[in-house]
């Protein structure tokens, strides 16, 4: 009898943003599984760290930093050996993700490789999305707006093009981009409706005008551009 | 000494998907508020039902169903000043909200009447939009894919355009346009890749291909069209 395999949403930082699922499933978990990236501290066990058992063996994937498709995917082949190994023994696998497991989530990698041999659930997180509107205190949308996400990664281009065409807009692992992110929505005219949110509900969480943000973003950074003005309010 | 209003998520209906802050706010409560929907049973309520303390005053603001401005406005009007008093009063009010406040949700016109006047804190909750993916198993967006949210009321020839344009697409509040929308993807030769999911994470949850959807779909209803194919996988 193969065990089950959870992947299980954490939220975006705040370890009482876990949901009571995640959390009873991490508190009962015999093998636990969560990416490190390039031998860093996890972030995913650190939001969960509270609730691991001491008992728990620890399956840990380390994804080396990488914009193409190796040698980061050679890294989940190896994470998904070793957690179905587990799984076929009948060991059930809580598998630990940073905000929701298909939100931008590398838990889609270990889905891929292992929804088609062994029993998968899906356990949805807080994403950062919702997370940073809530500090930011910026409804994303209401009624029949359209919400769009896009990637800071994309070229200025495509982002000019998918700004302009948007209604709510969100901007995601803006860290390094920002610099051209500022350009594009300020050209656009939309600097002074524009939100910078850093490290939504850590202990050093930064919310602010775009217009004021750091030149080095971190990663888990984000820009919201909401319509702001609705017309029924 | 004024009180705080909390306007807190609640995820998409199965009270374990609560956050852990969430819960211990409702259970910490002296005054909850919440909606209904023209007199039928608050959903909201029902997803806390569990946590509630006998001992809790409850602000019930009863919402007109209506496509205009009024009367729904009023009723937010009449919920905002009974929970002003509440707050005046020293006491902390709870607002209980379906998924996430900001992501589609009535807590704005709350959040809008009385952040100017009050301390209030957003405590995000899982979306439907994460939640809808998690229960088809399939991953909204990964890397640098853009993921575009659309109400199901829009017009049709805008449906086409925004469906056409997008990678991922989350199209929400289905309900009686699902004829309408599947005929949208239809032409556009993307049904055989659509997903409906209905009332995600309750016992009477329905997941299955667009083209096997009932047409009287309920309110709580969304189609996933994802890239579905990763260039990585």
């Amino acid at each position: 009898m193969n065990g089950t395999l959870y992947g299980v949403g954490l939220g975006p930082g705040d370890p009482e943003l876990i949901t009571r699922k995640a959390a009873r499933l991490i508190e009962a978990a015999r093998v636990i599984a969560y990416p490190t990236l390039a031998g860093a501290e996890s972030f995913a066990r650190a939001i969960a760290a509270d609730l691991i058992p001491g008992t728990a063996r620890e399956i840990v994937m380390d994804i080396p930093m990488t914009q193409a498709r190796e040698p980061a995917q050679a890294a989940y082949d190896r994470g998904a050996a070793e957690i179905a190994d587990a799984l076929a023994a009948g060991e059930d696998v809580v598998c630990l993700c940073e905000g929701d497991p298909f939100f931008y989530g590398s838990f889609m990698y270990l889905h891929a490789r292992l929804a088609t041999r062994f029993a998968v659930e899906v356990v949805p997180g807080v994403s950062s999305l919702t997370a940073c509107a809530a500090r930011a205190g910026l409804p994303l949308a209401a009624r029949n707006e359209r919400l769009t996400v896009l990637p800071g990664p994309l070229p200025e281009a495509e982002l000019t093009a998918r700004i302009e065409g948007a209604e709510s807009v969100a901007v995601l692992k803006v860290g390094r981009h920002l610099p051209k992110l500022r350009a594009v929505i300020d050209r656009l005219g939309l600097l002074d409706r524009a939100v910078y949110v850093e490290r939504a509900t850590l202990v050093d969480e930064r919310v602010c005008p775009l217009a004021d943000a750091p030149e080095n973003a971190p990663y888990f950074s984000m820009i919201l551009l909401t319509k702001g003005a609705d017309p029924w309010l």
